[in-house]
C-alpha cells in the first residue's frame, strides 16, 4: 500500500503532519518502510501502547520464527518464543518453573554472569558449578560435567538443568561444534534441560569459529523435540546493535511437554506481557535486511565495522592484558569481555587482607582509583579458589583503547612494584 | 536551546533530516518540545538504547519525585523511586522481600487482582485473606483485618504485610480518607508494611470520592520514616493514559532501614533496568502539562473527556447490571471495572456442576458464546464462598456499550428462564 493510501487509513493523523512525514520517509530506504508497515500491520491496534499476547505479538513470533529458521535451517515454531523484557525476565521463568527445592541444583559455568547465581539463589535453589578450564581457554570440559554432576547427587542434589552461556561471559570463548555435540548427549543421557544462553550469538571475532546454536547442533544430530529439552535465550542488548535500554528479549523453549509448556505461558502471564518496542526490536535482531533490500549495503557495512572494530579492541587489549607482569589472558573470541589472571604477590594479597577485601577487589579498586578504569573483580563471576582474575568489557571507544592501554600498564607496573615480595 | 543549536550539537543527524523535524516541531506545542529537550538532557548518553541506573534514570526519578510532592504536599525523594517495566515486577521484588519462608503472610483484599495472590504463590508464601464488605459498597473493615489478622497468628502465621488496592481492582471502590487513616493507624500498630496499590489513582468517577496516597495520608497524620513502611505501586497502563505496552511504572519505597533498601535494590539490579521508554511515559504521567502551558487546554480537555466517557460507561453499565433480575451492582467510584453479583438457581448450579465447572465460569462462558461478550469470573478475583460474581470493565468504546447492554440483557432473561428453579 502506498504511503498516500496509508496515511488515508490512519484515524487522527493530522493533515499537517503528513508533509514532513513523506519528507522523513523520502529519506529512508523502501524496505525500512515496507518493514514498518508490515510491523504496524501486525500488531492488534496498530500501535505500541496496548497490552501484547502474554508470549509477545503473534507476528513479530513469526518473524523471529523465521529468522531461527533461517539461521539455523532447522523448523521453528513461533508457539515456542516468550518475549521477554531483555533475557532475563527469561532466565528467571526458567528458574521459577526448574527449582522446587533447596535440593534442586542448576548446573552452572565458574566463572558466570551473575544473573544466574543471582536467580538461582532467589528461587532457593542450589547451584551447582562446574569449571571452565583456563588452561584449554576457557574449554567446557565434559568429565568435568560429570564430576560435579556425581558430586551433587551425591549430595542429594537433584540436577534439573545445564546452563551454557555460549559465546561465554565473562570468558569471551566459543565453544566448538564437536563440544557442543558432547554437550548435547550429556544432557540427553543425564535428562537435564539445556539452558543454552546465546545473547553473544552475533559477537564472534575469530576466522576459525562460528556461532552455531545449540537447536541447530541437536536437531543436526537427529534429535528432536522428544530427544532433547532445550532453552535458547536471546537479547537486543549484545551483538552489533546493543540497544540494551530497550529491554528486548526472548526465549525459544522446545522439549518440553504440553502440560509443563502451559506453567511456563502461565508464569509468563502474571506479568501481562513484555514492551512492545522491545518486542519490535527483537524481530528485527533476528530479521535484518537482506541482500537485495535496498537498505542491505549500508547496513552490512555498518554492522561489519562495528563488529571489526570489536575484534580490533579485543585482539589490542588482549595483546595488552599478556604483556604485563603475571597477567594471562585467554583469546577474546567473542562475546564483549576479556577476562584476564593476574597472579599477585604475598604482600598484594596480605594488603588485600588488611584492607578487609579479596585481592581482586583490592587490585580492581586500586586501578580505579589510580586511573579511572573501571573493571569487575573475578570474584562476582567465580573463579578456581586462590586465582584472581577481573572482567574487562571490550566496548570503550576504540579511539580510547590505546589511552586506557597505557594508564592500565603505567598502573600495574608500580603495583606490582610497590607490592613486590 | 534553539532547535537549531540542538541539531548542530546532535551528531549522525543527517542535514537532510533538519527541514522535515523542523516542519513536524512546528506543529507541537512549544512546552511539548521543551520537555523532549529536557528528557533527552536527562538521560546519560541522550538517547534510550542504554542501560540506566537499576532504579530508572535519575532525572526522570527527580520529575517523578517531583509530580508526588505536588500530588501529596510532603516531600518525596527521588532515590525512594524504583522504576520497573509496569507495575507487576515492583510488586514481585515486594513479595521476593518479605516472603521468607511459607509461614510468612501477606494479608490480601478478597476479591484482588491476582497479580497478588499468584506472586505470593510463586515465593512461597501465604496469602492471608480479608474480605471486602459488598454491602457497603466493598469496604474495608478495620475489624475484618484485625479478625483475619488475628486468625492467621494463630495458624503460626507471621504476617509481613496489608495490601490495599486503592481504587479497586476488580471492585471499583474509592476508599474514604477516613478509612485510610484507620488503615494507616492499623499497619502502624501491628507493624506491617503498606503495600498500596494505587495504579488507579487517576482514575475516580464520583464527585464525592477523591483520591487520596497513603502516602499523603500517613503524612498528614504526622507519621514520617520512622513510624511506618509504605509502598506505593503507579503504572502508566492505567488512568486516563493506558499506556500499557509500554511496560512502564514504579514504586515509591519508605520507611524502610538502609540495609533492607539495599536489598531492594540489589534484588532490582539483578534485571540491570526496566526499558528506558517506559521510564520517559512514567515520568509524563507524574508530570502532565500545567495551567500556563501552550498545550494545557488541549491536554486538559482530553483527559477530561476520556475520564468523563469512562465516568458515563461506568454509570451506564451499573444502571444496567442493577436492572437485570438477580444481579446487584455497586457503584463503580473509580478504577476501570465493575463486579456485578450474580445470585443463581439451584437449577443453573447443578447444570455448572454437570459441566465440570464453577457456576459463575459456567455463566460467563455461556454469556461469551451467545454474545461474544467477554467477562472475568468472581472465582478468578476471589468472594464470600456461596456467592457468584464476574468482573466487567469499563472499557469497550462509549458507542458500543448500549448495544453490549442490549446483548447482555437478552442473554441473562434467557439464562434465568432456561434455569429457573
Amino acid at each position: 500500500m502506498l504511503l498516500e493510501e496509508r496515511l488515508s487509513h490512519l484515524p487522527r493523523i493530522c493533515k499537517r503532519i503528513y508533509r514532513p512525514i513523506q519528507a522523513l520517509t523520502h529519506l529512508m530506504s523502501t524496505d525500512a518502510i515496507q518493514r514498518a508497515w508490515q510491523i504496524v500491520d501486525q500488531i492488534p491496534g496498530r500501535a505500541t501502547g496496548a497490552y501484547s499476547h502474554s508470549q509477545g505479538v503473534k507476528g513479530l513470533r513469526d518473524t523471529i520464527a523465521a529468522g531461527i529458521e533461517e539461521r539455523d535451517g532447522f523448523p521453528a515454531n513461533p508457539d515456542d518464543i516468550f518475549m521477554t523484557d531483555g533475557a532475563s525476565p527469561a532466565v528467571h521463568n526458567m528458574m521459577q518453573l526448574l527449582i522446587r527445592s533447596e535440593n534442586d541444583g542448576i548446573l552452572c559455568p565458574i566463572p558466570q554472569y551473575p544473573l544466574y547465581s543471582a536467580s538461582i539463589d532467589l528461587h532457593g535453589g542450589f547451584l551447582v558449578p562446574y569449571y571452565l578450564d583456563e588452561a584449554t581457554g576457557w574449554g567446557l570440559e565434559i568429565p568435568e560435567l560429570k564430576k560435579q554432576l556425581e558430586a551433587a547427587k551425591s549430595k542429594g542434589i537433584n540436577v534439573r538443568a545445564l546452563v551454557v552461556i555460549n559465546p561465554g561471559n565473562p570468558t569471551g570463548q566459543v565453544l566448538g561444534e564437536e563440544n557442543q555435540r558432547d554437550i548435547v548427549e550429556f544432557c540427553k543421557q543425564e535428562g537435564l534441560v539445556l539452558l543454552a544462553d546465546e545473547v553473544y550469538q552475533e559477537n564472534v571475532y575469530v576466522p576459525e569459529k562460528k556461532f552455531h546454536s545449540f537447536k541447530k547442533v541437536s536437531r543436526s544430530m537427529g534429535y528432536g523435540e522428544n530427544d532433547i529439552t532445550l532453552v535458547s535465550f536471546q537479547s537486543v542488548s549484545k551483538g552489533y546493535h546493543g540497544e540494551c535500554g530497550k529491554r528486548g528479549g526472548y526465549m525459544e523453549v522446545t522439549g518440553f511437554s504440553a502440560e509443563v509448556r502451559e506453567q511456563i505461558y502461565k508464569v509468563a502471564s502474571v506479568n501481562l506481557c513484555s514492551n512492545i518496542s522491545g518486542q519490535i526490536l527483537a524481530s528485527l535482531v533476528m530479521s535484518p535486511p537482506k541482500v537485495g533490500d535496498e537498505s542491505y549495503e549500508s547496513f552490512n557495512a555498518e554492522k561489519e565495522n562495528i563488529l571489526e572494530s570489536l575484534a580490533r579492541r579485543a585482539k589490542t587489549l588482549e595483546d595488552a592484558f599478556n604483556k604485563l607482569e603475571g597477567v594471562t589472558c585467554n583469546k577474546a573470541e567473542g562475546a564483549m569481555y576479556l577476562f584476564p589472571q593476574i597472579r599477585l604477590s604475598q604482600k598484594a594479597i596480605k594488603a588485600a587482607g588488611d584492607a578487609n577485601t579479596a585481592p581482586d577487589n583490592f587490585y580492581c579498586k586500586r586501578l580505579l582509583n589510580a586511573t579511572g578504569v573501571v573493571v569487575v573483580p573475578g570474584s562476582g563471576f567465580g573463579q578456581v579458589p586462590g586465582t584472581w582474575h577481573f572482567r574487562c568489557t571490550i566496548l570503550p571507544p576504540e579511539e580510547k583503547i590505546p589511552a586506557i592501554v597505557t594508564r592500565l600498564t603505567e598502573f600495574h607496573e608500580k603495583f606490582m612494584d610497590e607490592f613486590r615480595d
